[in-house]
């Protein structure tokens, strides 16, 4: 026999559903919100309908945003010569923690994956190629993870868009040994990586 | 600036009043909830109001429920000459996932903390005693943590009960060494107790 209420189990059954969330975390989670005093069950229902309601893509780079248009496409003070391409709406959000970079996004929703079924057409690559056509952008910073998928689409979007617009520069970010990582530890394509794109001391 | 639509700003900061979340959990659930294509954000807000509108006590053993009487209470197969008086809810789900034992139950939803302001009146203790002097119950196992709390609480029924009913018997549930601890990394006071209340093998 279940012990948890038939509404308690359901609360639990939805919670188990996130990422990393297992049964006990789930029970622990679903207590405390059934033992909290103030509003937060509905204050968490709330928003969790609006957010699904009121977010939106931005239609000129994919970003999620809550307005007919986001605030990073929007912000006259960005570069609108230089658009940054990355899978996830996350990364966009990591970029931006770093305030390096001041140029605009591009968000695919997705990597070209010939193993899952995903070719160019699934993801906003399409959208990215119209943009790189009719605006005046200069360079793409190509930002997809060091991984088999990021770097083959980082590939195919370099042989597209050079064919298109020959004369927009094309960067990839930097592969190699993050800040405070150690060489003993990291693995031999990292390293192999780190060496080969290696730069002049004296350049900088 | 947020990075975040005010939508997904809300939703991180509703899921950060959970605990054990924090800012980067909170962002990744967000973002995971906003990119689920099935019905996960209205199921879940769904599931959040029905638990806070459903759930009720149980009147007579204040165990969480859904029915005007909790299902341990209504178990026609347990003996209702034994309580088992806990601290919360989730001790009750707790005992139940051992199957080991098969009486009923009492939730003190709270435990006596005079440095906190929390008197026997502030806790279910008042309504324990009106069961113990109106059933026929014949032992009480008190099992709250073994805290100061814990043990205050404890001592504090087991006085009540016998002045009120000198025939019940009360029971502690046993303090020690749990299955697959070792000694060696056990505190002073676990490790005391354990030597204070051991048993004699033959008893068995």
């Amino acid at each position: 026999m279940d012990p948890y209420p038939k509404p308690l189990r359901e609360l639990i059954t939805q919670l188990k559903r996130l990422p990393g969330i297992g049964e006990k975390t789930a029970a622990r989670l679903a207590l405390y919100i059934l033992g909290d005093k103030s509003e937060l069950a509905s204050a968490m229902a709330q928003a969790l309908m609006q957010v699904k309601e009121q977010i939106r893509l931005c239609p000129v780079c994919h970003n999620l945003t809550d307005r007919p248009r986001c605030a990073i496409c929007l912000d006259p003070s960005r570069d609108a010569c230089t658009i940054c391409v990355v899978e996830d709406p996350s990364d966009v959000l990591a970029l931006e923690s770093s305030h390096e970079y001041k140029g605009l996004y591009h968000v695919l929703h997705g990597l070209i994956s010939p193993i899952n079924g995903i070719g160019p057409e699934d993801i906003k690559l399409p959208e990215l190629l119209e943009r790189v056509k009719n605006t005046s952008v200069k360079e793409i910073v190509i930002a997809t993870n060091p991984s088999v998928e990021g770097e083959g689409t980082a590939h195919y979007i370099l042989r597209l868009i050079t064919q298109i617009r020959p004369g927009v520069h094309i960067s990839r970010i930097a592969a190699g040994i993050p800040m405070g990582g150690e060489l003993k530890y990291m693995d031999q394509v990292t390293l192999a990586s780190a060496l080969r794109y290696r730069r002049g001391l004296k350049d900088q």
